[in-house]
């Protein structure tokens, strides 16, 4: 063949190694999934109706982010595993979710500083993503950032109600982010297969992202008169969930996720 | 004043009882509450991350229209319970849906039939209440019949695949149609409540509904190479769930959807 060659419509996936590429793709996938089911676990259960929907809402666009991902992740991978082989069949150690996401529910209060704090990470995290030479995994940050930019704002809203609300709303809103604070470390601790990523042109400069992530936060958090502790080490000495390691949590929830499927697997009654 | 007085934009409501009005609000909202509890008991249940997904949303679609038609009912209540407090704070007798939604969500096939014979009966009933003189209702009819649609195609479509699948599926299914069946009377045995909605241009003729959803339903089920019973009696002595009467489980089921409600009125963590 002669002369220039046409520029590919779609820039062809780069070459990374396989397993650092599936991990990472696990790492976000796994995140929502997690999640989604976390926050499903309000349906049906909460004080109002309209919060009951809008909380499953949110679940639901979890899961459909998660499906996205996982298929993703599943396709690169390379050995016939789909969404639901990932979701269903792995152990709790294969698991590449953040602590964060994977804490019981706890009260209202507890379940929407979670939430923020995730959104305002999903937003920036997302938001870097739709600039990857990957493909398609830009194509899904595109799509799963304007549900994070509208999950943002209804948990941002919730933070000063209950911040600036009753004293017992802010009570329980302030020992939420006290204990949450310290699992918020392992979000922006970027390892080998980050620095990979990002030296393909995948991912962003993970820790570059969290100047930003705090700046919103501490903006919300102060205006819904709360306070962000200062004396927990925000970085973990392991990485955590994103190696498998996990809160004893995790292993109940995917037992109680993973029943239905592995009792009669490929089923659908 | 002289001269025509200019038609009103918005039909008044129409002068019944109101007592009928709010009870039959209830009927309506309460199908959908309670269908929409039971079906939301698959979030993070499901074989299938799609299909977790899909019920999830069909849920949401009858939390949302339960929340219309309960708003509805407390506004004509004129006694200040909006839809929250109809939801949480009413007593089991108090409850209005029909019996065929409160059962126990059961397999993935019973879920699926019951779903099927309500969707049908949606459908039917909504695209009559877009008629209704009751402004108010009839547009959250129009708006909930959209969705209904939907529905029903999701849930005939599973009926086809369950019932024309394996032996295992095919047996389940049709275990759940013979179940399911007498539950189907009490959908369309009129009363003085129906009646007089009838009367007044608010609802339509109960019975005369009857045929169109058996022949829609008997289509689809006979496409699944499924059968329907004939030895059942189809309509109830007594109204059942349209008059409080209801199965064991609702109350187990309210128990579980109040609490949190109960616990903390008017709180929101």
């Amino acid at each position: 063949m002669s002369g220039p060659a046409a520029p590919p419509s779609v820039a062809p996936v780069p070459a990374v190694p396989t397993n650092a590429l599936v991990e990472y793709l696990l790492r976000l996938g796994d995140d929502r999934l997690v999640l989604g089911h976390r926050v499903s676990e309000w349906c049906g259960h909460g004080p109002i109706l309209e919060e009951d929907i809008a909380l499953s809402n949110v679940s639901l666009d979890l899961l459909g982010q998660a499906t996205m991902l996982l298929r993703l992740a599943g396709d690169a991978e390379g050995r016939g595993r789909n969404e639901d082989a990932l979701a269903y069949f792995r152990e709790v150690v294969e698991f590449r979710n953040c602590q964060l996401v994977e804490l019981p529910k706890g009260d209202f209060a507890f379940t929407i500083a979670r939430q923020f704090l995730f959104d305002v990470y999903a937003v920036v995290m997302l938001d870097a993503l739709t600039g990857s030479i990957h493909g398609e995994l830009a194509a899904i940050a595109a799509k799963s950032l304007k549900e994070a930019k509208y999950h943002v704002r209804h948990s941002g809203e919730w933070m000063l109600r209950l911040g600036d609300g009753t004293d017992e709303s802010h009570r329980r809103v302030q020992k939420a982010i006290d204990d949450l604070w310290r699992f918020t470390g392992e979000l922006f601790a970027p390892d080998d297969v980050d620095r990979a990523m990002q030296a393909a042109g995948i991912g962003p400069d993970l820790a570059a992202l969290r100047p930003t992530w705090e700046s919103l936060v501490r903006d919300v958090v102060s205006r819904a008169t709360l306070t962000i502790p200062n004396d927990l080490p925000r970085v973990a000495s392991t990485r955590g969930g994103r190696t498998g390691s996990h809160t004893e949590y995790l292993g109940h929830m995917l037992a109680e996720m993973q029943i239905i499927a592995r009792s009669h697997p490929g089923a659908t009654w």
